[in-house]
């Protein structure tokens, strides 16, 4: 992405500013559309990564059934914008003023929640009781990530406690956050996991004579280890822009890239190197195994951000490649897109180096 | 900060919120400004740290002369606040958009612009010429830290580059980033670089005909290796509520973290192990190598957050330490300050339990 055209800011339009590739983000969009339905998943695509009303339109339009979101505040944000099925893909912990919130938008969208505890789920049950339109609610199990989520077998026991508390029961959820990293193999390991732990769990409902319709999974890295079976709901999300997290691990190419951060040359302190004006602020902090530094210069692929500041990126080029001068305008893939988009108001989509739309970040800050 | 009260958030704030403790942020503003004093420096705190109006006034109150910032937007915020004598201690590259911009807000107060190259140097000079008010320049040096910055001796001729072009020369500056870490010699030996820096580039002034009034330096890690002699401003930001990394490399105590993000425990998966709603979106994502995880928990100073999620932190007890319990309101103090700032709207100022005051993040985002 951007690596033929320099970025054509125009007037009134300063860096550092996130930037869209209309292409690589037309395509991206397609291909798991495409990969969704090939293997008969419904594609709930996950909000998070984007938090614009914007993208989650064009997502929808190529087949998504709807969005996952992460906080009560991006839900509200999506169904402020239109957006009427929505799956908080998340453990809910409703004080009352959440509890007042989530009960006026489950009276205006089709609304999931997720549960890990018998405590939580009375709560919403609570909190939704008497609501014209039903909550659904689907159990979040672990299956490798050791984040949030009950073991397999005790999904039962979740799902009885929530039919109890009058929420209806819908299914079962996982994260196969386990699953990143270079190694194809890690990432089939990962989806086989996520499949033994989500069928494990469907069982286990059954043994509360509770049926689950929704088996949700689904990551980006793990993308291409989907196989039809137990999964039938997928909920990836950095797909829709990649970055260079993805980059390194191997699940995208270079083309695939669909935002990066326009940064000027703001200094040029020794031959080999070059102080961008795109720091910490506008790319975020996210290190990974599968990076060697901060992003990644599609216009200069042997390029390594060495160094990150809030307002600086330190440029290391390979030996004997020259460097852009003062004053020129590069573009930085950041290494986790999900935390860039978060740190400005609005993206701007680019076609042939241009900016044609500009798109606001609707839910950004939405974290609670 | 917080260790013996809980925390009672009002109605209609959720988690996760960022708090300020009143009692510790007042002790550091004035043992700051009180160290400043006691050496004969001019305070001049950096608002990136804290992007607030509020903070900003209290700053100046305590005896501040003004403001450091990183960026024309913060500058622009600031100034907007009443805040009338400001630094950008950045070097600048002045699009036309900027140039424009920085012209109208040289007109409003009292501004200095950091330089470190003669091109930069021309363009501010173009950008302000004629204007009622001088803008001044001041040379960045490179003291160690590697970023930008020219090398002391280089300093003359950016300076007379600088003069050429119209602009009041009035000194240099320098960041002695390489100060971090755990090593009280380690920062000694970057505060006595920063030295030797800054009083080579005063030479390189003077033979260059310019005098250098304003010899800036300082962060918070080499507060405590002052001494009076070169430096005559310091730009320390930090320190006004200090982090988990403040606290990993000894600069401040546990009593001194000022902010924190008040977070719900949402699920107990195992029982020495929770998980907050607060993650990177609300922590930031940095990291050091000065603490053990993603930040520092007053009320569990045994625990840690072995991982961090846009949306959870998933923290770890020690053996035989009860956690807190499901729905159960904590704070964790950030790794980096700077960047939890930038993710929010507003900071919720606690006295004694309490949210007494809500302070605005003006210049959220304002990173062009």
């Amino acid at each position: 992405m951007f690596s033929r055209d320099e970025v054509q800011l125009p007037g009134g339009i300063a860096t550092p500013a996130l930037v869209v590739d209309l292409d690589a983000f037309e395509g991206n969009v397609a291909r798991m559309a495409a990969a969704a339905r090939a293997g008969g998943f419904a594609l709930r695509p996950h909000g998070k990564t984007h938090k614009s009303a914007d993208v989650a339109a064009r997502q929808l339009a190529a087949g998504a059934i709807g969005l996952s979101v992460a906080t009560l505040g991006e839900a509200e944000a999506f169904a402020r914008a239109g957006v009427d099925d929505l799956f908080i893909a998340y453990p809910l912990w409703l004080d009352d003023g959440k509890a007042g919130r989530l009960r006026l938008l489950a009276e205006t969208v089709a609304l999931r929640v997720g549960v890990d505890s018998a405590e939580a789920a009375r709560r919403l049950g609570a909190a939704v009781r008497g609501s014209a339109r039903p909550v659904e609610a689907l159990v979040e199990v672990d299956c490798g990530c050791r984040r949030t989520g009950v073991q397999p077998a005790a999904a039962g026991a979740v799902a009885a406690a929530a039919a109890g508390a009058g929420l209806a029961v819908a299914g079962v959820f996982t994260f196969p956050g386990h699953g990143y990293g270079h190694d194809p193999a890690a990432r089939e390991r990962a989806a086989r996991d996520e499949e033994r732990a989500l069928a494990e769990a469907v069982d286990a409902l059954a043994r509360h004579g509770l049926e689950a319709r929704v088996v949700s999974g689904g990551s980006t890295p793990t993308a291409g280890q989907w196989r039809p079976g137990v999964v039938g709901e997928l909920r990836p999300g950095v797909y829709v822009f990649n970055d260079a997290i993805q980059l390194g691990i191997g699940t995208c190419g270079p083309e695939d890239l669909a935002l990066a951060a326009a940064a000027t040359v703001v200094s040029v302190p020794a031959p080999d190197r070059f102080v961008l004006d795109a720091g910490s602020k506008v790319l975020g902090a996210d290190r990974s195994p599968w990076v060697d530094g901060h992003g990644y210069l599609p216009m200069f692929p042997g390029a390594t951000v060495t160094g990150l500041w809030e307002h600086h990126a330190v440029v290391r080029l390979p030996a004997g490649v020259r460097g852009p001068g003062l004053g020129a305008v590069v573009t930085v893939a950041p290494n986790h897109v999900c935390s860039a988009v978060n740190l400005v108001d609005e993206l701007l989509a680019v076609r042939r180096g241009a900016v044609v739309e500009r798109w606001p970040v609707s839910a950004r800050g939405a974290n609670a």
